[in-house]
């Protein structure tokens, strides 16, 4: 049960739904950065791609739904599927994405431990595979922003959907609508 | 210099202030995201005390852009001004702030660290003291929303302004007209 009555039943709200309906005041911004950083485009990062970002980082913050979440989302939008997100989370030394996409990870993961990890080598690894200053900015910004929402649905102790095939069906849902409430 | 070409004068856009005007679609959301949570009302917590728990988590995460920055706009905001917000800094057990707040930024604290850390006893713990629902969801989200900010301006390696007067102008600027880009 969450910390505080969200007033809505958890199981039919599971995560981050409850507090957005909870306070629509503040998921309005949520919402509208979501869909700035992971999937409005023209964008030199495909949205499985940055899905993917987000799932990555969610996943080193143990947070199951957001990453739960994020992981059909960009399975959903990659050709290689769920396969590549679990090679990523699992060693993404080895993982078969771009060298680009990788340093832009490491780059994530830093930012997951502390921002001041970023160092001018990682940066510099990812631009020498191609990467451009909007991607390093949207990188170090996905990673930093899912590291609030992590602790947002943490914090206030959000529930898990009863059943794991909610998380296909919202990954349909934000392909074809959108993120918003 | 910041890891990317902000294309403006660091020195002229400290802190958060160059990728806000560098990603203006993103600068949106932030905005109005702290516009909200920060100083928005009627809302149970005053702009100052929402402010000093802006303060407190910048200053767990050590982020000195935006632990000056809200540490000024909590001081010009609170009738006991910086005293209190360095010793709530220094020692939020002792400090002379009433038990709800205390108890709220507690649980900041826990956020901080992992969302997970906030436990049922230290929400009840506040509860006691008077919080309200939506006084423990806001607290929740600002601590997380910190968590972002930090480290958004510390993983691009932002410029601190070399001037430190530069903190109480940006409080006066904040209370007068708000956050917006």
């Amino acid at each position: 049960m969450a910390h505080i009555d969200l007033g809505l039943d958890e199981k039919e709200f599971p995560g981050i739904s409850g507090p957005m309906r909870y306070r629509p005041e503040t998921a309005g911004p949520l919402n509208e950065l979501a869909e700035v950083l992971l999937r409005r485009g023209p964008h030199p990062l495909s949205p499985g791609e940055r899905e993917l970002i987000a799932a990555y980082v969610s996943g080193l913050n143990e947070c199951n739904f957001c990453c739960s979440s994020h992981s059909a989302f960009a399975a959903a939008q990659l050709d290689t599927g769920m396969t590549l997100v679990d090679q990523v989370r699992s060693n993404l030394d080895t993982a078969p994405v771009s060298e680009k996409l990788r340093a832009l990870l490491r780059i994530a993961g830093a930012v997951q431990q502390d921002g001041r990890k970023v160092t001018t080598a990682m940066v510099d690894a990812a631009r020498a595979e191609g990467a451009i200053d909007l991607e390093i900015h949207d990188t170090v910004l996905i990673a930093a922003a899912f590291c609030m929402f992590n602790r947002y649905v943490d914090g206030l102790a959000t529930a898990l959907p009863e059943d794991s095939s909610r998380y296909a069906e919202a990954a349909q849902r934000i392909i074809h609508e959108g993120y918003h409430h």
